[in-house]
């Protein structure tokens, strides 16, 4: 007889790059998305949940992020047969897929349904993306984004909307007023500050590149290394050069004036904004929208304490058409040097006017924001607001197994109460294994009844929260004063259990 | 001057075999998925969520579907660089990533946790699904699935916990008590049967498969179908030939009594299938265990209205090692050819042992359920608990383009008391498009402020369900006696809007 190959087994491992999330990361991201998208829907957003792949063909190339532009995405071609065998690929951000639907749905009636999508046509998505990119240390190739984007509505009121959207956004899963900002830049206000500066025309494109590029690494090289990409070239610390835009010492002052161009309050910025542009016409009418901004969202109750307008933000600007708003954290964390810093972003958005240009060629006005999903549950948790906890289940142990029935009808009575309960199934044969269960889902009560105390119609609830604590730090005298166990009649099970569970709210 | 090549438009196009869903259906399917999860979660289940990508090793073949066994997955190779140029793809189930999961993590520390699993691990999760296969008319390659499972635990008790948790979870989506039944099978009574018929034994192997699809085919065929392809073989309509078990007749009575041993209660049928299995232990314990789950069950309070043991559940029997559970919706529906029939299965699953065996050599015992979220939904809606409509939001129409601040703050006070409200965002010249615009979005209220309003602190309210309705059918008189538009006082905006949506509810 033939000896049979033996395959080897298979690894047990979750992709390189990718993450599962287990119990209260679950059920925290659950809630923080359903809170979300509660203020999108009270804001008139409709949901939309698009499929996850789409036709390489209209993904295109839409990545907003100017940081990983190498980035690729996750693709696969179709089986042949009577096909073509074309290529499909993940989504790699939700407005490649919103544009693809707002072209096929502006005239054409959704499906199942008499309407086309309504113009303006409001929406919001939440779910993953997918990143074909090297993973790296805190860096997914899979995670979540929660978006909100109008299309079809020019009115610079679409994108204050948003940011007071955004605002209530934050105070809905639980950032304090005074613990956020949402700042707000104009692409236009740049566009007028570069054409006063010298830069307009189609041959200074490349030195507008450079130049957008210079002011969005102000963070990081502060005004003199932007200055010096805005002048004649930067050598970094290797003796790399990066080429300069070569414009003159008194434009790049300009470009640099802009940037901290930020004052006290908003009518100072943007009377500092408005000098700046002074003989650009879009520069003028960024300055005009970044008014009106402010002035619909202080009509609402959004004042400077919540929304203000900021040049320092430049974030998208290289992507942005218009407005450009980002929200930011201020309280104060440890970074990973042990320094202490501001969170900073956790969302960011703005309008461009190109969505749905690629398939129809129409120029439809859009505007619109993402929450980073994953820096905000971290922010959250960084305030203690979650604490990675989910609330354990109550735990009905088994001292006979005979008695399964019985046990089952005590969990059922709990759980009809609405109380998160079970019955241990594992090997009930040692009773210690139980409670070691019952710790590690972190149960705040075992429930135990053995025959004699069936008899008695009783059972013993153990306060496991309680118990842990004594078993930490109490004194004899605690012990005794404060039984971790206690026997009560079965009938008063349920509020029993309710009890125990309150006191360690 | 060479003239550029003009790039041809992308299509804008949902690929094929995949869906978008909008409004409603996304709020519909979150909401059934939200109740379905509680349930689970209040029973004890730890939700999961693994990335959407898995090693293609690590998939395997793992399909419990027996109808679909030549689906394939999409699969797509990891960039080489450093790497292998491992193949990943898109899970095709929820079962599959749990086995990897569970092999992973049972003596490993979860990420960032000191702790392992427990075990048994209970465990839910909820999301989409992929499957290369070709698309058809209700078909699709991407939908959601919704499980539960329990590794870990061997005591029939898990499977009973499972199928009340399966009621439990129909009743809480809306399906009334009496519209749906869980059925109960078990494998070991079959393979008991199939003892007793004399088709034990290695050399039996391809007969009993044979055996399997003979019975999975008894809602198709009926019994006379299927008796010929226990014994000699079937020819079908086409005239094409299958090749059957070639059992005796007397053994086949045995396979369809088997199937067909359903009574009046369930110690009717146990007692049916006692005498079937007689003499074989495998199907002694078969039954045994259907006794047990019907009393552990029955002891929680769910009877035979609701939990029945049935034998004529033949799907899955060839997957799964033990019991077998399907929930079927029982009330009438008509189908595509205007028959009446029942509504039929939403859910099913069962126990399964080998589920990290390929992973660690491990016998794991598992059992669990996957909720059909489609089927569930459409089910809704045939009931009318679901209506397909979300409700749209108010609408501050625009009169005055300049008083866009003014309108900004009645719908901040409209949303501030948790009404659902916009500002009219489009061009705002044409009032009957605002209007129409209204109705797409099925508005409940349009609110119009003109400046002659505005000066005497009035709005119009213009009540959009009743002026349709009357647009419909009313007479003169009715048109008179209940006005679709009424103004009110600025001040009393919020509660007057809040009357009009009470009315339509």
């Amino acid at each position: 007889m033939a000896k049979q190959k033996k395959q080897p087994r298979p690894k047990a491992e979750t992709p390189k790059g990718f993450r599962d999330y287990f119990g209260a990361e679950v059920v925290e991201r659950q809630t923080m998305l359903r809170k979300i998208g509660e203020v999108y829907h009270r804001y008139g957003f409709d949901p939309l949940e698009t499929s996850a792949v789409e036709t390489v063909e209209a993904l295109g190339k839409f990545l907003p992020d100017v940081d990983r532009p190498n980035e690729g995405v996750f693709a696969f071609q179709e089986d042949g047969g009577s096909d073509d065998g074309k290529w499909l690929a993940l989504r790699y951000d939700m407005t490649a897929p919103l544009a693809r639907v707002a072209a096929q749905f502006r005239e054409r009636p959704l499906p199942g349904q008499e309407d086309s999508l309504p113009s303006p046509y409001r929406r919001y998505t939440m779910g993953p993306v997918w990143r074909n990119e090297k993973p790296g240390p805190g860096r997914f190739r899979q995670f979540y984004q929660c978006d909100a984007d109008t299309v079809g509505a020019p009115s610079v009121a679409a994108d204050a909307e948003i940011c007071a959207m955004l605002a209530d956004c934050l105070e809905a899963v639980g950032i304090e007023r005074g613990d956020y900002v949402v700042r707000v830049n104009n692409r236009k206000v740049l566009n007028g500050v570069m054409e006063v500066a010298g830069l307009a025309g189609d041959d200074k494109e490349a030195a507008r590149g450079i130049v957008l590029r210079a002011i969005d690494k102000m963070d990081r090289l502060g005004a003199g290394g932007v200055r010096d990409l805005l002048g004649d070239g930067r050598k970094d610390e290797s003796g790399d050069f990066t080429k300069g835009a070569g414009i003159s010492s008194a434009n790049a002052d300009k470009i640099l004036a802009f940037v901290q161009a930020t004052a006290g309050d908003n009518a100072a910025t943007v009377s500092n904004l408005k000098s700046l542009t002074e003989g650009s016409d879009i520069g003028t009418q960024g300055v005009s929208e970044l008014e009106q901004i402010a002035s619909l969202l202080a009509a609402q109750g959004y004042g400077p304490d919540r929304i203000i307008i900021d040049p320092s933000v430049v974030r998208g600007l290289g992507y942005y058409t218009g407005p450009v708003y980002e929200a930011e954290l201020t309280f104060d964390v440890q970074n990973e040097k042990g320094q202490t810093v501001q969170f900073g972003s956790v969302a960011g958005g703005g309008r461009y006017d190109d969505l749905v240009k690629r398939f129809t060629g129409q120029e439809v006005p859009a505007t619109g924001v993402s929450i980073g999903v994953d820096r905000l549950l971290a922010a959250l948790h960084a305030t203690g607001k979650l604490k990675g906890e989910d609330a354990g289940p109550v735990i009905v142990t088994v001292m006979d197994r005979d008695r399964m029935a019985e046990y089952q009808a005590m969990v059922a009575t709990l759980r009809n109460a609405g109380i998160r309960a079970e019955v241990y199934l594992g090997n009930p044969k040692n009773f210690g294994n139980q409670l070691k269960y019952a710790d590690k889902r972190r149960s705040p009560v075992a429930i135990i009844q053995g025959s004699d105390e069936a008899a008695r119609g009783v059972v013993q609830l153990k306060d496991l929260i309680l118990g842990a604590k004594l078993a930490e730090d109490a004194t004899l005298e605690e012990w005794k004063s404060q039984p971790a166990q206690t026997e009560v009649a079965v009938a008063d099970l349920v509020a029993e259990v309710q009890a125990i569970i309150a006191r360690h709210k």
